[in-house]
Order: structure tokens, then sequence, then C-alpha cells
């Protein structure tokens, strides 16, 4: 294994209303809340909001291309939505491994998006096997 | 609360290999597993999977427009993925009312995605606030 606790990648990417429109398109879930500003407007959140899949899947990026990258088996992901993502908010996906199984090349990441002002808004860990 | 355990409601999509090239796109992650057939054939999967966070969308996608549909917000969700989502493979993402807070208007789902074989292929667990 040639991964060691500690170790991190991120990649940032700036979620625009229009990618939101593109996961709308591609998962189905055309809630409201996320394509009609009129009815966002009247929610707690006063706008349109990107679907926590879609943050997410910012740490599908991290985990396939960079950590642990060519050779990832995905096989857990936990997900907690703490707070909004706005389009135009500009979106870091941190992955740092916190432990590294002894008998298998499985490793556990914790797993943080978090937005321009530094404010945590997807929580969660990740499990890879590592082939 | 207008929702009871027991409650269930359940999408149906074919996941093509365009649907990965859109995920791969949006998402960034462009792990060769997904994308290069010539490198997959060498995997133990043998061919191009899908990204396990494309076929988790179904998941938001019931969540969003059925159950509980508008006015959900979606607090967490926990994802295991226990088999291979192949292109052309047909996926039923099923959501199923576990239990209701007594004191706040927060469900929690069980969620199961399944081919058309009925084999799992992603197992987990969604918490909801409903407005």
């Amino acid at each position: 294994m040639k991964f060691n606790p500690g170790d991190t990648a991120a990649v940032t990417k700036t979620i625009m209303q229009t990618d939101i429109e593109k996961f709308a398109e591609l998962s189905g879930d055309r809630n409201s809340i996320h394509l009609d500003e009129n009815y966002a407007k009247g929610t707690r959140f006063q706008g349109c909001i990107a679907h926590g899949m879609l943050t997410s899947s910012l740490i599908s990026n991290v985990i396939g291309n960079h950590l642990p990258g060519l050779g990832s088996i995905y096989l857990g992901q936990s997900l907690r939505f703490v707070a909004p993502v706005f389009p135009g908010d500009t979106i870091t996906a941190r992955v740092t491994v916190t432990s590294i199984r002894p008998d298998k090349p499985i490793v556990t990441l914790e797993t943080v998006c978090t937005n321009q002002r530094e404010e945590a808004v997807v929580k969660g860990e990740a499990v890879v096997l590592v082939e």
C-alpha cells in the first residue's frame, strides 16, 4: 500500500446553475428547490440550491482521479449535508486518509466539502479498495 | 407528518455509457474504470462500470420527486456500493420509510438500488427533513 494516514488531496470547482440543471437532467431529480427560483425564494434558503449528490460528486472526482486514483474501487460513502450550496459557490472537496486495513488494501478517508468561506457543506467518510 | 413507516417509492432507469460520460464530465471523475474499455477489460469487472455516485443519484431522484418529494431537505445519506453497474443495466432505486422522529419532521428511509436481476448494487440509508 503506497498510502499513509494523513495523505490528502483536493479538487475545487465552482458549481453553476447550469451544473445543477445538468445534474437534474442526469439524475431525474427535478425538485423545485434546485430549479425553480420563484419557489426557492420562499424557502429557508431564499434561492435555488445544488443537489447534495452533485456537490458530493466532487468527492468521487478526488477519489477517482487523485487519492487513491487509478485502481480505486469505491466500497462506501457516508454523507452529511450540513449547509446549502448555492449557484456560484466554489466548492473544495478534500479527502484525507484516516486508516488503512492491515489485512487488505482497503483505505478509509475523511471526506469534506467546503465553500469559498471555508464553511463545511458536506462531511463524511469514504471506504475504498485499492487494486 | 403525512408519511408512515413502510411507505415506499421507486424510480427505474437504464444507465447507458452516455450517462457515464455525462457524469464524468459533470463531476470531473475521469477514472479509466468508467471511460476506458481497454483498461476496464483488464480489471475484475472485465468492462467499464458506472460511477457509484451516478447510480446513487437515482436515490436523490426518488427523494426529490416522490418520497418525501417537494419540501424535502436532504440531511444525510449512507451508501455501500455492493456490486458493479454496467452500461445497459436497468437500475431501480427504492426508498422506504423506516422511522419518523416524534419531535421533528425528520424521516429516515432505507435506500436500495437493484439491477434488472434484482441484485442489490447500492444499499444505504437517507435522512430527510420535510418542510
